[in-house]
């Protein structure tokens, strides 16, 4: 059960039913508000620089001594501070590179062997680690190719179609993409699809290097050498485990042959530095590459595909053995309610030290758990059982998260009322995403924790800056700008809530929310201080975060109060603090958006045909170029929303009424009313789930809340129809219209059994 | 009086009155088409070719040997052709430089001395001429200056406001700014009235370098060492001599003194290569250069104003005697309408060689006169005299068509029905711009020239490029994308006429058309065939144009084609060719996105101060970076457009009513009403001009059409009303409604006239 904080419930009765009327942050109980200033005195921010120094000493990755240590540590710490923690352990696929090379054996440049390796700073002492890994990327597939080299730009579908108009193609080739424009994992993929043989990805400095600010140690963007290692997992099938998709990883379980794991890719991969790739795309022949392919290094970029280019030797050998991974996980039992439990959880594993990602965000972890142990002590007590986890192999494919979640699947469906992540942290500007129904609460939270730098609410500072962006785009003109509406009216209305976003993937409330229909939330700060430009590397260390991503690590504090609140209004609340409607609207705007995109893909298809037929792509083609003809789109069938339309309208009207009952009559609830209205409030979010889950990928069972398929992290709303409509599989669009339909409908139905019990039954 | 050729009236008679109706290029009359047919066959792309060779053999500035030879050359030329022809001098101001020197002195890569030439290239013999230029735009300041140096991206004003918010000014400072985003002549203007003492301007690679194509001599784009040339001038006050405004720059004309010449600049400035700009900006410290302000040097770039960043000597002394220009001037008479003419012009100074810019147009001025000659021969002869010119002195400021516009205005505007461009040509699509009566008549021209490359018309391939430009940036998916209504039927519906562009400035037209009041069109090819890689450089030579830019001078022949056709219908037409429903349409377009500039500007100011007021910049700022709150923007008082929207009303009314009176009765007319007609038509466009001219610069007298004061390239349609508003300048705003509602209802009353002589008066 979801509750409401005391008086809180009591002064937004006004405004409920209201959803966009003007709000202010209602006073706290004096308790509560009490207990929270207390709590804030017990973050200290020099504390937890103490512990990142600790924690990001040495390398961190899934197998590592430090690792394991880290975990070990973590969980005593836990147990010191009066949580019952202990080390939770699964046995994962977990493959480590014994052997790699990259070199330029034939064109211009060659021969050329790249570095792989990221060399030391002078200064940083950190970073004369003998323990990193290489270059490397987890769950590629070991090869030894030897094949012309093409520049595929981002690696992403446009940017095939792109190549295709070119005349160019991957098959047989490595093609080689710059990093951004998409998740990581699917530019090797891409190219596998495509017939590729093998796969390098690079960060270019336009978007990851000297261009976007001095680099380490002068500045905090990328040196020339560094890299970015990651995960190429075909997450967007399904994340943790690849032997054990559904199921814990544990000891005994039942697992797949590595050579049937879908997600892990057959051809070889290797992440390479802006050094080393400018050698290799100065090889290329072939055309000029177009506008949007270009970036930073100082040369003309190609796409390839003459036989004069660059030729490459590309080999990866990896040890694919079984590893350990060790999950901390800690209570703090609830004193009313102990089967309704709080979960919040933040990584420990880092690609090499991970001073930003994860281990900043680990400290606030760490920091909020360390209060709570103190205030334990001054005789507060959770009403409902708040667990914390800190997750091993976060990095490889969220392991650690999701098969302790796929493990403990059933006991957190009867009783986790949400997830709480966090990750990388930052200076700069809150932000979160999340379950709409939680919206309203977010901005509850937010308004009561002051930005260190400002002193002003972060959530006024997040508006602030909402509406200079707005305006500065132009939306400050005639109502332009190309936010959505909800967007809009926050910028310019400081009565409005901010609007959260959907949560796609890229951290650890995937299994959570988008496998077992759990509410979830990841909150964060960032935008100032930048650690995007170690992301992933060896630089990311103790002394690149103190110095430019959180100087003082007062964020990181910010982070542990902000996440700390929620934690303990969510124990402590007497209701739900779920404002029903919030997601009913958002779910609204959905719809309209996947409307728009059937009429955008419809008219596309008619678009084309007309100019296919008028011989106009020809017409407009330099002739002196290749010219391929582009393929003909399927034109779309006639699509019918109705199922959807009504879903969502019978959604807004049960929403509406469960929001103005509960403001009207919570407050008189008795104790039996309040465990009955737990009953239904606490698995509401897993009618969301259809056990058909989404095509091609049955393990997504959230219709409303997903990751793209061919995007990754990026959410895909109402994902069934949407990425159907976007790939032209009209049936599935259609299909999915009635399925989503279908689960809007069970919940409305379960939401208006709330209402009932709050009006007396 | 301009004509419509024969049964072509005829046959648009039943499309007058509805401009945007279905509309199909008419049959010819046999002895026009014929005529035509043969036009073509006398245009030999290979003698052409050997044309350009010849005269882009050495230098062409003004005051250089051989570009005096070449106007005695073309003069003979067109002597030998049949033509009246002579050449006739102007004395105008033109500094050469004496003395340059451009230096880092203090700074991270002190010392420093820029190179300030362009080094040959091997394999293209004339890159080793000795009579080149050096770095040097003409008109800058003499001055010998060291100062810090800040970069300021474009430096056109909204990089100003920029660094302003930055807290870095250039005051006492010496700016450095990337070509592009606005003229040339902007730059150091902006720069000096911002209070810089000194102006560097550079080829970033980004925009004109090794980013957009391989260099010269492997591909078409600017090598390392290359810098643009051009006139500083300040052009958007008075183009032409600067010590002879509004009147001919004759042997005893009255001067003013170079020092009260207020389009010369008061700074020194320099252009540079790509090559010495990196160094310079390597040198920058002060802040890291926000997002829009970076180019493709492989550096980190800062905005400098640090007292650790770089110091710069510049220096430049010129020669400011007088010079000779050579305008050829050559008449074919009229054998019906002596005293009607049709003027063309191309110039033939270059800054260099000029092989593309503007010779490659002015051998198809010559091979359009070599081939009138041929038809003369056959026994035709144009009706109405037809005026060749080739100007001296463009490229320094419009002089030798501005000059000689001046001279003989008043012949010009009792005699002159139309003025037709042409400048630097190349491979590519076809486009024109000019005043839009003539929009339907261009449409007629371009729907009868083959295109070279794929043989359908150039119209027709001009509008599949803007169909699938059109439908590739969104315009085919739910009817958004940004082009006007006007471009957006033409896209899509091949019944429409293809909209043309307004004209600004940047060739010989401005004096014809903003200063007198006649009616111009501009005609080119581009967009395939580069020429913008070596744009006022040392390898704009016949080499780089031949391999490049238009290999086989296919797309030269195709503009002389073009012109020609446009020419002889002007010559031979019967009745006026205008269609004032597209001028009146046009016109109507300009006022709504007026009034929409005013809402725009209106709610800008109310966002920012709204902003200002809830402190959201200071809060949405970066506390650890310089912050400077915005200047409070002037807020708009009520603005009144009711003059113009009843003036367009009428002139809409009056142009349906013109339009199809002459499709229903022009065939009729009898020969005095057609002169008595002529008298009114010929000098029509004259009403367009204001005795006030523009704020600040009275010489542009022309209320539709005129270059941006701080764009300067690009047209700004109603500037006198659209450019107070972008500059907040409201009075002048509001006077200007009513004063171009003044020159339309008086272009009105004309237009009026004009039908009432159609309809037997």
């Amino acid at each position: 059960m979801t509750f409401r904080i005391g008086l809180a419930a009591l002064l937004c009765a006004s405004a409920v039913g209201a959803v966009s009327t003007a709000w202010a942050a209602p006073p706290m109980p004096m308790d509560a508000k009490t207990l929270e200033a207390k709590f804030d005195t017990l973050i200290d921010p020099a504390e937890m620089g103490g512990w990142l120094k600790l924690l990001a000493a040495e390398p961190n990755h899934v197998g590592s001594v430090h690792d394991k240590t880290n975990a070990e540590w973590i969980a005593v710490q836990l147990k010191s501070w009066g949580w019952d923690a202990k080390i939770e352990t699964f046995e994962v696929l977990y493959p480590t590179p014994i052997s790699e090379a990259l070199e330029l054996v034939a064109g211009p440049g060659a021969p050329f062997k790249a570095t792989l390796t990221e060399a030391p700073i002078p200064g940083d002492q950190a970073t004369y680690t003998k323990d990193a890994l290489p270059a490397y990327v987890a769950f590629q597939g070991d090869g030894d190719v030897t094949a012309p080299l093409v520049y595929v730009n981002y690696g992403m579908p446009e940017d095939y179609l792109a190549l295709e108009r070119m005349g160019v193609s991957v098959k047989g080739k490595i093609a080689i993409a710059r990093y951004g424009g998409g998740w990581r994992g699917l530019k090797p993929l891409l190219a596998q699809m495509h017939g590729a043989v093998g796969s390098i990805i690079y960060s270019d400095p336009k978007d990851d290097g000297y261009a976007t600010d001095d680099v380490y140690p002068k500045g905090a963007a990328r040196p020339k050498q560094g890299f970015q290692r990651g995960s190429v997992a075909d997450m967007p099938i399904y994340p943790g485990d690849p032997l054990t998709p559904g199921i814990g990883a544990t000891k005994d379980a039942k697992r797949l042959e590595r050579k049937d794991a879908p997600v892990i890719l057959k051809i070889p991969c290797l992440p390479i530095s802006y050094g080393d790739a400018q050698v290799l795309l100065t090889s290329l022949g072939g055309p000029v590459a177009p506008a949007n392919f270009r970036g930073s290094l100082p040369i003309t970029y190609h796409v390839g595909g003459s036989p004069a280019g660059g030729q490459v030797h590309l080999a990866v050998k990896s040890d694919w053995s079984m590893k350990t991974l060790y999950d901390v996980v800690a209570t703090l039992k609830g004193s009313e309610a102990p089967n309704d439990w709080i979960v919040r959880g933040n990584h420990h594993d880092g690609w090499v030290m991970g001073a930003s990602d994860p281990l900043s965000g680990q400290t606030a972890l760490l920091a909020e758990a360390k209060a709570f142990g103190a205030l334990l002590k001054t005789g507060w007590k959770p009403k409902r059982t708040i667990v914390y986890t800190s997750w091993d192999g976060e990095e490889p494919g969220l392991l650690g998260s999701t098969e302790w979640a796929e493990t403990h699947a059933d006991e957190l469906k009867a009783k986790a009322i949400v997830y709480i992540n966090t990750d990388g942290n930052g200076r700069g500007f809150f932000r979160a995403e999340g379950s709409h129904a939680f919206q309203h609460f977010i901005n509850e939270v937010s308004a009561d924790v002051k930005d260190p730098q400002t002193g002003v609410s972060v959530r006024d500072r997040a508006r602030a800056r909402l509406a200079v962006t707005f305006a500065e785009a132009g939306g400050g003109g005639s109502g332009r700008g190309s936010a959505d509406p909800a967007t809009r009216a926050a910028a310019k209305d400081p009565s409005k809530d901010l609007p959260i976003g959907a949560l796609g993937s890229g951290s650890d409330y995937s299994a959570f929310l988008q496998h077992l229909g759990l509410p979830s939330i990841d909150f964060g700060y960032g935008g100032e201080g930048e650690s995007g430009g170690v992301y992933h590397s060896l630089y990311d260390d103790y002394q690149h975060h103190s110095t430019f991503v959180d100087p003082g690590f007062v964020y990181d504090a910010t982070l542990a109060k902000t996440v700390g609140r929620a934690v303990m209004r969510l124990a402590d609340a007497d209701l739900p603090v779920q404002r029903y409607g919030d997601f009913a609207d958002t779910v609204a705007g959905y719809l309209e958006e996947v409307k728009s995109l059937a009429d955008t893909k419809r008219d596309e298809a008619r678009t084309q045909a007309k100019l296919i037929g008028t011989n106009a792509y020809a017409l407009a083609a330099d002739p002196t170029k290749p010219y391929v003809a582009p393929t003909p789109l399927v034109a779309s069938p006639p699509m019918n929303f109705s199922a959807l339309e009504t879903a969502v309208a019978k959604l807004k009207t049960s929403a509406a009424a469960f929001d103005a009952a509960l403001a009207a009559k919570g407050a008189v609830l008795n104790k039996a009313q309040k465990v009955k209205l737990d009953g239904v409030v606490r698995p509401l979010d897993q009618m969301l789930l259809r056990p058909e889950g989404l095509p091609g990928r049955p393990w997504y069972m959230n219709m409303v809340y997903a990751p793209g398929r061919f995007t990754g992290y990026g959410a895909k709303t109402l994902p069934g129809v949407r990425e159907a409509l976007e790939e032209r599989r009209f049936d599935d669009a259609q299909k999915y219209v009635g399925l989503t339909g279908q689960a809007l409908d069970a919940y409305a139905v379960e939401l208006d059994k709330a209402t009932a019990i709050i009006n007396g039954g």
